[in-house]
């Protein structure tokens, strides 16, 4: 009765995503995972009891012993294998980005579509997060009035070697993107982002970046991305209605009162912030792929939060604000 | 490779137990169940894919597919199970109280000295919260200096119709008395229970009651148990030290700005409150059990618990302090 | 128009006092100056322009230009001072401890029953703060229920030089006793006071005593002192009702996040925490003194305080619980 | 001894100032009022003892018993007022705006500049904030390390019914335009502003505004203001430096918890918020007005925000960045 997924793509996410379907989480086992480089799946499936390795994501998502897919290649990769996915009618998990172009997104959405039936969950585990779930459920049930801004924050102690600032876009900011799409129910129209006075460890490339992405209602989402703020990893948002506002609270442990101050701990990095939401995330794809469908963040969810990074990078590199022009949408998401 | 777990008694705790293990927890099954109910047990054993009802908890014990045992029956029946599964070899789970009586606790004790080797474990699962792991760490690198005084603060918004005064002490109390001595690592030696002005919603039992529990190094305990306090399920806690203090930060998800105010959310009860911790604490359960041993709160803790609270019964009839006065501690537990 | 002062014992908080008057509040004037140490009344006269030195309390008192009469001597000679003040018709503000002794006291409150109105406003300046009036009504407008506990915290970074245990209770708990009543608008009838493990930087002395004050209505006030906690000077209450709690809310300035922690100053020391009101508390007294009377704690809030300190001290030595028995109240403090 | 003040224009906020001087402060006297409206300087004049009407402002200035002036008429009339002031050789307190417009703001620059000494205080009542203070040194001390960005967010529960969208900028986020060059120690370079959805509440006028102003080091402000938003009167802050952040703390007396939540006050209003800060901004003013001289804002920064709110109104119109030219810095402010 337990799901049975194949894991295209084990690298540092997807043995992570491996190891928490396989040492956390009920009812899901682990039997089949492919690699671009072979060598690799073939060592992580020696260490997955019940897992044979597969030359190709391809031949994996064909596999019979396959009842799911998890998709966590490099994200040009990403299409082929959910629609390879979508036509064989097997659920499948995609780590975001859902595609790196809008092409490739509208071509999963087409395929979905003509599948006519929801088989695809992007990796946005923010949606699964308790707080912010917590923020949405007060917006919805008008606490605080119509929404009329978002502020969000994204903070990263430091960024990876190989960091671009159209990351801070793509890869950061994609997540505050989707978040607030989620918390406000609205679709962005347009974006813009400035590039204040640079952090001096970020190593010459253009970072904080402070964008404002302009919804369809009106609303206006205003992004921090500061990742090399040294501090912790830190991730505020906060809702501003007409009569009132909603914010994610402040999380830590304990209290410490010594030498003349109290204090307590910042996160120190994303996995230890959103744990129970991966695990959530997860929960809830099991359940819903055992059933043949797929549930939260949808492919629509994926091609928007492509769309807007991708206008993003452009503002960035114009200093104007760029339009965000969606294609139409399938009724499948309606 | 997954742990076949049998389960004794299976009222609501045991049920809710059996939950998380099917639906939640990797690496578990659960493969037999028993109730002095018959037909409780015929009934969560249908329920339960794989799982075969026994008409005894012995039997069940006995039974050569179980390798681990939880036991979630009455309390008065606790002993005779744990020391069963003792003998059979098996890694038992047992509910708080691990027995009613010192006498109890002392055999349980004995059969585990006599077996030689850790192999009960007691559900104290505070022990496993991130909050009180991160107080106790705080307090063991010497942060706060040495610990003086240690509050607890235990409130519910209501109690179950057959609540008695005592019960604040042995089913509510006993929770801030297992905490303390595991965040302060030291033993209590006497307590007194005063009961203040009472809440004319408890229905003429006394509650609150305040506790004061003397520890061995002259650290002092103080337990305020207001368990109809209406407003919510709250947990609060802070050591004392010489130079410092550590406390509980408050919990919560959102914080709503409306109407003159700020606020958010107090946790219900306590399945909310501690729900991670139980995850945590059955993880380490079967992590240990599945290596034949037990994790975390053992059987000595429960004996102390049980002789603690027996004598803050005592405390609270005779209106003094009452000495706890503890036998030996095998060398098992050191 | 402004109010002339005359003040009795111009050692530290009576300079303090002075200087609060002289510099920072509207409405008032120091003009007359008395000290044991005649040369430090002349010295301080000398600083403040338009204050005469005089050699006794009684002959300031009994001066033609002093309206009102601060006292600040030493507690010993506080009741003379009073008496005299009281007898010549000029509102009198009296520092904590009004009286040394509940004989003492008593004159007072028989000398001002006999003049027949409030004159005597004692130093009880925590009736002034924001924090705790807020707590207050919060209390009285029922918002909690009926108030079943106080627990309060009073924390000292480091004690004079002069410390004794029993200081502990008669110039620290004091507050915590006197901001109780005024809170719960309830009287004390019995006191206990146990000594937990001692703080190895209180040179020897018992630091922290934890004290239980039981009220006429049942209602039970703790205590917590610490005072060689290092870290700072940190004054905590929470009232607990049937149905809530309200709490002093924690004061700072700004939070800090860096280094993988947020943090914020807590208070250095108890002028800085309540300087605001201590503004309060004399511009209340400048306004009822105005009006030849008196504003806050009177003469029986200064007895009660002294009657239970006394009780306070008594049990410390004792290890026994200890009444307090109040005289009569005289009709005035209605 | 006393400092005798005349002051200009006693509508609500001279009446407020004129009561916060004769029954709050020490050190000081009104003892001249002037008015557009002479009836009004006559009533206000008969209710403070010591006071004399004048028919001008000129007048008063001249007056020989005017020690000092305060400027609170309306804001085109704050130039000439200034500049007499200036003239006569007199401490002059000016309301926020300094003047409408950047010449008027110039010649006060230039008179003050040729009087060859400070006298000039203005009345951005926040650099007196305890919070801001912190703030301040906070960043000057290195703690986050070089500022990178500043986010102010102000609102008020209501605007008042005379309100423009240009006042949300030229009367609200004025007070953050200044506190943000204070705290980082920095000018502005250019303004942008963004009007999102409108609140409904606001009627028909733009509410919020979300404005952009870039400084000279590189450091980008950001201002929201939201003047309608009902819940209360709230002021948010935070710097982001390249290694943390400092951020004002929520400021509240007690924490309730009653009915499933905690919550506490927010501010109803500035005075409310700012009162403390009043205070201190007349403290250091009589002090400084005593010697001659000015305390905190200057009339430089008067002129920097008149300038750079003007091109915020430019830049709300316009749509576009708009830059802001000031003109040379006079040395008396260096």
């Amino acid at each position: 009765m337990a799901l049975n997924v194949g894991v295209v793509g084990v690298g540092k996410i997807g043995q992570e995503h491996i190891r928490r379907l396989t040492e956390t989480l009920a009812g899901v086992r682990v039997v089949a995972v492919s690699d671009a480089d072979a060598a690799r799946a073939d060592e992580v499936a020696a260490r997955v009891p019940g897992a044979k390795a597969y030359p190709t994501g391809e031949e994996l998502i064909a596999a019979k012993e396959v009842d799911a897919v998890i998709v966590t290649s490099w994200g040009d990769t990403h299409a082929a294998y959910v629609i390879a996915a979508i036509r064989a009618g097997k659920p499948v998990f995609c780590e975001k980005p859902m595609a790196t172009t809008e092409e490739d997104c509208s071509a999963i959405l087409d395929a979905e579509a003509a599948f006519g039936k929801r088989v695809v969950q992007i990796g946005f585990m923010r949606r699964f997060d308790t707080q912010y779930r917590a923020m949405k459920e007060t917006v919805q049930k008008g606490a605080i009035g119509t929404p009329l801004m978002f502020h969000s924050v994204h903070r990263n102690a430091f960024s990876p070697g190989h960091f671009k600032a159209t990351m801070a876009i793509t890869d950061t900011a994609v997540h505050d993107i989707d978040i607030a799409r989620f918390v406000l129910d609205d679709e962005p129209v347009a974006i813009a982002v400035k590039a204040p006075r640079g952090n001096s460890r970020a190593g010459g490339v253009a970072d904080p970046l402070f964008t404002l992405m302009d919804m369809r209602s009106g609303a206006l989402v205003t992004i921090e991305t500061s990742v090399h703020i040294a501090y912790g990893y830190d991730i505020r948002g906060e809702v501003i209605g007409e009569t009132g506002t909603v914010s994610l609270a402040e999380q830590n442990e304990v209290v410490l009162k010594v030498n003349g101050a109290f204090s307590g701990r910042v996160f120190a990095d994303w996995p230890e912030r959103f744990d129970p939401a991966f695990d959530a995330e997860f929960r809830a794809w099991i359940s819903a792929a055992g059933k043949g469908g797929a549930a939260g963040p949808s492919a629509w969810d994926g091609y928007v939060a492509t769309a807007a990074t991708l206008a993003g990078v452009k503002a960035l590199a114009s200093g104007a604000r760029e339009p965000i022009n969606l294609r139409d949408k399938p009724a499948l998401y309606a």
